[in-house]
């Protein structure tokens, strides 16, 4: 007898049954189609890099999260990615440094991390996004956020909502009118995270107070924070928000919590975070931000579907099945594929039509319900 | 100045710019349409495995070519996929172990090597197949040989050949009419793949000299092969290979190499090979074999379309795009949109149509030729 535990999967990864494949397979297709649209054209950055190249590009501390391994040919450490957005930005200031700006590209793709997490135990996901290379306006932001809509959207995800952050908010005010030095700074921002009052006082973040506040529905927390910024320090940051969300007009349920960081430690002035219904969890995120290595301004966002695709392969369909007797007719078997009929042709006596999942026989040249 | 060598990628990695991305992402969509219209179901294994759980279902020497890495979790060997095909086998054999047979199942994706070789320095690849799982049967094999021309057709390929070969021969002729014991028959096989009539008879091989003629277009040098085997014991193999041959009907050019082994190591008494005009080397193959650890009988090709990218990059159409200025009338871009136009908006005044790769623009709600 073998070892059943020898076609164990490691932990965090998993296959795709026919199901779950389908449900991934079309929803990767939507939103790269949704952003192809939108003229963004697609790359395909390979699995593996060198790490320098990769870290260079992002924090220190995301490289600890990539598997790394040595190159018997250039004797160097590579790495498996765990972003595409790094590619993106690598291809841009490379291969297409030469292209228009802006340049709009776009991605699909699988990622991997060496170690999960109690909230999101995989190690692989399908990463898909879109960057909209030499521009972080506010025309840019508005763009990227309603094609993030519009390809999750395209997807199948409905009841769509979006929460705006000021990535560099804290550094802003601290800058201006709230003056931190560096040590205090990391405090202040530390208890926001936690929205603890009690705590942003005594780390000298008595003027961050009324930011604890300043959140949840789009439009009251914008006049919270507007109220808030009595230096002006923060009007056209809030004037941008605000422009944006009259853009969706509608089209997602707004919210803004301006000192949320966790995700957009390298955005500049602008990040979102896109959720739907009946998804665990966030779609994707997005914003602002200067390509790493050649600070370029960019604005993108990357969606990670797996929930939605846990959400929807249940019902996903793929496609009724036509059985082909033995001796069946060749031709009008090609004219019912072409038709969009899947078929499942008899290799021999022994195969039966409802056991193989057909819902229909080919009788007559014509498909028949079973 | 920073040192432009670290945007380098590794040898044998490269990115897909948008031409080469369109056509790879056209080309595997088209290969995952044909194998899904004729009852093949994807699935999508993960990019990592555990090296021992690839391993042993596939030949000791290949796991020395995966990219391995120990895992935090686990801290057993991990392995990056370098064949897709043993990922469906184990698919087959353990999640889908209780789904009816035949089965059918298709998958497209990355897989890597550690090393790349002279005819083929690449170190990733898309790889795209089919395997048709519970049958090694003579209509198996017809139905994958179809399947794989149906594939690479649909992907634009033409001028298809198939060269087909008996990967069990020697043994089949060894065990029978033309005894070799086991380390002449490795000599004999190492003659014969150099097809080296003075090597072959100082080996041992003199019955097997006329194997080495029996070779090129398909029913000529099965006339050969069948009058080489006086005792018959081929006699159901050429029979099989006939029936396959007259069932492709002249959809493709057909040649027989029969002792061919390179690459079909695995195979049992089928196995072919893929080519197609204009496309450096070959574009896949197939044949019939075990899945590693179940012993399951099986019949499925791989795909390996880099070189059809390459040849058909140039051409890919992206696209026509279509400018939409300042203030342009949005319903009318999601219509067109609909209707299949790739818009790219204007963010500001300093965004120019013909720059920007548009051939358009929206005009009075219309799309408007430059």
């Amino acid at each position: 007898m073998t070892d059943p535990t020898q076609d164990l999967l490691p932990e965090g990864l998993e296959d795709r049954l026919p199901q779950s494949a389908a449900a991934a397979t079309r929803i990767e297709r939507a939103m790269l189609q949704a952003m192809g649209a939108h003229g963004y054209d697609r790359v395909r950055p390979p699995l593996i890099e060198f790490e320098q190249s990769m870290s260079r590009r992002m924090d220190g501390v995301m490289t600890r999260h990539m598997f790394r391994f040595t190159d018997p040919a250039s004797l160097r450490t590579l790495a498996l990615r765990s972003d595409m957005t790094v590619q993106v930005g690598r291809i841009a200031a490379t291969g297409l440094c030469d292209a228009p700006r802006p340049l709009r590209l776009c991605y699909a793709g699988q990622v991997a991390r060496i170690r999960g997490d109690t909230l999101e135990p995989r190690r692989e996901n399908l990463q898909v996004g879109a960057e909209l290379i030499g521009r972080d306006t506010v025309e840019a932001a508005g763009e990227i956020v309603e094609l993030a809509i519009a390809a999750v959207e395209a997807a199948g995800a409905t009841g769509i909502s979006v929460d705006f952050t000021l990535p560099d908010l804290v550094d802003t005010l601290a800058d201006g009118p709230f003056p931190l030095d560096g040590e205090a700074r990391k405090r202040v921002r530390r208890e926001l995270d936690t929205k603890d009052a009690g705590g942003l006082v005594e780390a000298g973040g008595a003027d961050y107070l009324a930011l604890i506040h300043a959140t949840g529905e789009f439009s009251s927390a914008a006049e919270k924070l507007s109220a808030l910024d009595t230096s002006g320090v923060l009007e056209t940051r809030i004037e941008g928000l605000r422009r944006i969300a009259k853009r969706l007009n509608g089209r997602a349920r707004l919210t803004l919590d301006p000192s949320e960081r966790h995700g957009f430690e390298y955005q500049s002035w602008f990040g979102f975070t896109l959720y739907a219904e009946n998804v665990r969890g966030e779609l994707g995120r997005g914003g602002t931000y200067c390509i790493g290595g050649s600070d370029e301004p960019a604005t993108g966002f990357s969606l990670y579907p797996e929930e939605l695709v846990e959400a929807m392969k249940a019902s996903e369909k793929l496609g009724a099945k036509l059985f082909l007797p033995l001796g069946h007719d060749c031709p009008a078997a090609d004219a019912l594929r072409a038709e969009g009929w899947r078929t499942v042709a008899a290799l021999d006596e022994s195969d039966d039509a409802a056991t193989l999942g057909c819902t229909h026989v080919l009788d007559g040249g014509a498909a028949k319900a079973l």
